[in-house]
């Protein structure tokens, strides 16, 4: 079922627009800043010891007394493999000695912390040896290793440089070893080394790694109580996780019968992308329909308008169908990250634009949601709703941050913001022998297997013009057509095109010399939920192109709990270069102003007048101090 | 500041109307089963042990081994306290032999589990008589003291019989002893013997209880680390709970100063009930001064429409101001009997119909929206919306059932609401000795200290119109015009009558043979909320006199999700006697439908129809089977 793959990372380069923005605001800020933590030395972070924690696993294995010398959470190793792996995309599209040489040592650290039979995890390595691999539930080995494996992969093809690549091919001999040629029962407590495994796999062709990606899907659930017989066999916990909530762990039956996005969202995701992964490349077409049910499940059912997944913050979690509540959500950064993970495999197996509809919306909202503008702060939790006397404050909504706060103990989202942003030429452009994909739109000079470079000039998500310039080669280029956009003009030099899509995409010859352009809908629209979804009911969001926006207090008067959209009023765009890249084109919307009294309750309708309400890209909320924001609001 | 006074439980007797159907259904349902369930022979419920407790308790006091026989919750004794509370109001009003006989025996089970030295609680008594007072922040015993000082009062006003009256007063002598003449420091983890103190000290003039309480309200927060103190010197817990949490505690600062309604909200309302007794009976306008604030806190800020109260289930616990979920909802069944008795004692500092408002309210929504209309099953929680496939399976809506549950091991709810339904004649009626007060209708017979005997006939609730008869005696009646009522009538022997009111209270001057009537607006209303509340932008609820109406899916294609109220649609009334009571009268509103299409977004508005949305008094849903419910529906 392979249709076409991710470009490889060096054959994307972003130019000027928007993409390039991000990607240099992690390169300058996210990257120097998260090295400084991994290595205790950020102003105001929380203690990392990340590089202290390899270096004295390097002591360990020598034998020398470290004295406990561990610190942070168990999977602490896998901040330094994420920076790694942000580190390495950035490097190729924006070459840095000084950083390359940091990476190298970080990597030789690493190397010297494996234990000569190919384990690497500083956690057990450090505390003790013994309790390797005996506590999958919560331990993250697997983790880990997921991670430093696609750190690796990264690395190689950003540089050439295999060091890394072969600590973690060793690494992945040592686990095959455990779980395939010993027979040792198991799988990912938290899913990842899947889709890792998938990606070494296409860069080394080592077929351990895609039999022991196969392995851990399919043992996957097949025994449920696994978690618990292997509870039953230990006598300690890292956190005391419940070992027999077979649906959290994602293992209630084998991963071929799972139909619902069930358990936490990152690892669920996680897990969906490696199982996609591994049905493009073995043409499974039992795991491919679970990967469609799954993928329905959430995007029918469980995903925010922001692209947004994982509604509750117990267990950080998928709900039920159609409980999206816009102020309690959680929808975690990593989360919508690894829905973009997923989406893009799903592509592998079927070009089709829902998917990458889904990825963007995710990336332009949920995603980019999780950044400060400067590239210092980020959220881990996502709400569509802030009220700050309530939010975070009241014990239903604490999670729910009304500032987004600097670098965590846990650093998940940074780092992983970092290496999507950086590797997000992969996730916008697919290839195969035959055909160039465009299934995002960024300002970049990109190359194909089949021949094809071309120049792509946009000021999108902000612009609605696409120019597509084949520098090089000719061929098939298929370009998406979002499905936000309900008319479109497509030209080649000049000529207006009328062509059919298939699934969402426009496929067309092109050559050397041609110039492609793509008009694509500017008018900002409005969009209702399901009357399913209970918390929605008679509620509007207002979008223009991929962009969910959203209403803060800033723009509004400081109150937004007061507005209501008139059901058939004018949406324009007002536009002010003055203001900060992002906020520069906002949106008018007409509304009514409810006139707030001292009663709770009233007989009375409440007097109201009408206003302009101004709406402002989701992903750009509360970067201009705390207030209250919402993107739904009441339509009257 | 005492300005009058419940009335005493004798006199007042239901007839036929609304009040008499549910003391009936307490008498004939509600007390047997719990006394089954007191006793373990109740089918299908969970194991009590209540009176098992007592008895061991006897035998442990004289020495035998009753081999750690304690069985439940350390607050089990208030079961058999609240349960002889209720027994005793329902003798009151349905004079029952063998019920009186079984009240006797229990009463000499607990007489003979009291120690030599007048302590009572079985808990400490059967395993640990060394722990007595050592953990007032978790173990209850004077909330158990309180519940049984209640009972006491209530079967000695109902009865004439002292037997229990005396041995509460031993146990408050003791306390009194331990507290204030022995000087232990400590105020109740749970308070309620505050309010208890005070009944007794009206019916024994015993200066002791009015001491102690002053004590327990005095000292309450003065050393707000009191729980932690008390925490450090012992090395016991039952829950673990947290000592440290003084505001959840209501220990924060003294009582005096506190001006926001927190934590455990069954506590907080138990506490400023005993505050504003004190105030009344001391004339301590400090302490009234906080209790408006509190009062202000609550209905102006944290309370249901249906006068609900503690919104979150963290901690069963008041929120921030305007954090009203409907959904996730806690709004405990007793907690809005909690209110009912500030409202109550508000009164008796000052008549206002604002207090009498808000305790109707309570009543008539959130109080009897936790009784099953066969009084066989009981919610604690009472949700302002249910959506089976959400409502009980989210993990952020696991408590709000969607079904009431039959009879809990931690049964607090159905005995208070079953002594409180018992003794509704002391909260509709007061009196001082000019004046008689009707705060609320009730069809009834009823008798005040100053001479006057009227029986009031009406259909209330679902009648409008309230007619007093004075039997005998002359003076001053005063008759409260309920806020919702936005014109009235009133007359005296059929002649029209036009009063002033003095704060929502029409008084007037009558004599034996006056026939007065009232007669109330019965046009159904709508109600808003402040913008302030961010979960109820844009909805809007449906009224017809002190009822809240739901609309529920067994009344509406078993759909309310689609629904929108028509903004200036009509609302009418359908009767239908063949329908059980309490949904004879239904309201249809105008209203309108949307399509459920399978898209979870859509930027096409969803297409719609009008329909006729039916209503039903709030606290009669859920009578039908598991089906959707809404108070508030967008309006459009």
């Amino acid at each position: 079922m392979k249709v076409q793959r991710q470009i490889s990372q060096k054959s994307f380069k972003s130019k000027d627009g928007f993409i390039n923005h991000f990607q240099r605001l992690i390169k300058d800020e996210v990257i120097p800043y998260q090295y400084d933590v991994l290595n205790d030395c950020a102003d105001g972070a929380e203690k990392s010891h990340v590089i202290a924690n390899f270096i004295n696993a390097g002591k360990a294995n020598r034998g020398e007394d470290v004295n406990d010398g561990f610190y942070g959470m168990v999977f602490q190793d896998s901040d330094a493999a994420k920076w790694i792996e942000a580190a390495a995309y950035s490097l190729s599209i924006f070459p840095d000695e000084a950083l390359e040489k940091r990476v190298d040592e970080l990597i030789k650290i690493i190397a010297d912390a494996q234990d000569s039979d190919g384990y690497l995890d500083t956690y057990f390595t450090i505390k003790d040896k013994d309790k390797r691999w005996t506590n999958l539930l919560e331990a993250h080995e697997l983790y880990c290793s997921g991670h430093m494996i696609e750190a690796a992969c990264a690395y190689y093809e950003s540089t050439g440089k295999r060091e890394l690549l072969d600590v973690m091919t060793r690494n992945v001999e040592h686990i095959y070893k455990h779980f395939v040629t010993d027979k040792n029962e198991g799988y990912p407590g938290h899913p990842e080394i899947e889709l890792a495994l998938m990606k070494m796999y296409r860069l080394t062709n080592n077929e351990h790694c895609l039999w022991l990606c196969e392995h851990f899907i399919n043992t996957r659930g097949v025994n449920p109580h696994f978690y618990e017989e292997e509870a039953d066999r230990r006598d300690w916990t890292v956190w005391g996780s419940n070992p027999s909530d077979y649906n959290y762990m994602l293992a209630e039956k084998p991963v071929r019968e799972q139909r619902d996005a069930t358990g936490h969202a990152v690892r669920a995701v996680y897990l969906y992308t490696g199982m996609a992964d591994l049905a493009s490349q073995t043409d499974d077409e039992g795991l491919f329909k679970a990967c469609q049910a799954l993928w329905n499940s959430i995007t029918k059912k469980r995903m925010y308008i922001t692209g947004g997944i994982g509604s509750t913050v117990h267990g950080e979690a998928f709900s039920v169908d159609y409980d999206l509540p816009s102020d309690t959500a959680y929808a975690e950064t990593c989360a919508a990250i690894g829905l973009m993970m997923f989406a893009s495999r799903m592509l592998e197996n079927g070009v089709d634009s829902k998917y990458a509809d889904v990825m963007e919306r995710a990336f332009y909202n949920g995603v980019l949601s999780g950044m400060q503008q400067d590239g210092k702060r980020f959220f881990y939790v996502n709400p569509l709703e802030v009220v700050p006397s309530i939010s975070g404050v009241s014990p239903t909504h604490r999670h729910d941050l009304t500032i987004r706060p600097k670098w965590y103990s846990c650093a998940c989202c940074p780092p992983n913001l970092a290496r999507l942003v950086s590797s997000f030429g992969k996730y916008a452009f697919g290839e195969n022998k035959a055909t160039a994909f465009c299934h995002m739109y960024a300002d970049s000079l990109v190359s194909f297997e089949n021949g094809i470079k071309l120049e792509c000039s946009t000021d999108y998500p902000f612009g609605f013009e696409v120019k597509f310039t084949i520098r090089e080669g000719d061929g098939t280029l298929a370009i998406r057509i979002p499905s936000w956009s309900k008319k479109y003009k497509l030209s080649t030099n000049g000529k207006a095109l009328d062509v059919d899509t298939k699934n969402g995409y426009a496929y067309l010859d092109v050559k050397a010399g041609d110039v492609i352009e793509l008009v694509l809908d500017d008018t900002p629209y409005r969009v209702y939920s399901s009357p399913r979804v209970p918390r929605l009911s008679g509620q509007v969001a207002i979008c223009r192109g991929v962009l969910v926006y959203a209403f803060e207090g800033a723009d509004n008067n400081e109150d937004v709990l007061s507005l209501s959209i008139k059901r058939d009023g004018k949406i324009s765009v007002i536009t002010d270069k003055n203001e900060p890249y992002g906020l520069q084109a906002k949106l008018k919307v007409e509304a009514v102003r409810k006139e707030i009294t001292d009663d709770l309750y009233t007989a009375e309708p409440l007097k109201e007048a009408p206003c302009d309400a101004i709406a402002i890209p989701y992903y750009m909320w509360v970067n201009r101090g705390e207030n209250q924001m919402r993107v739904w609001l009441p339509e009257q």
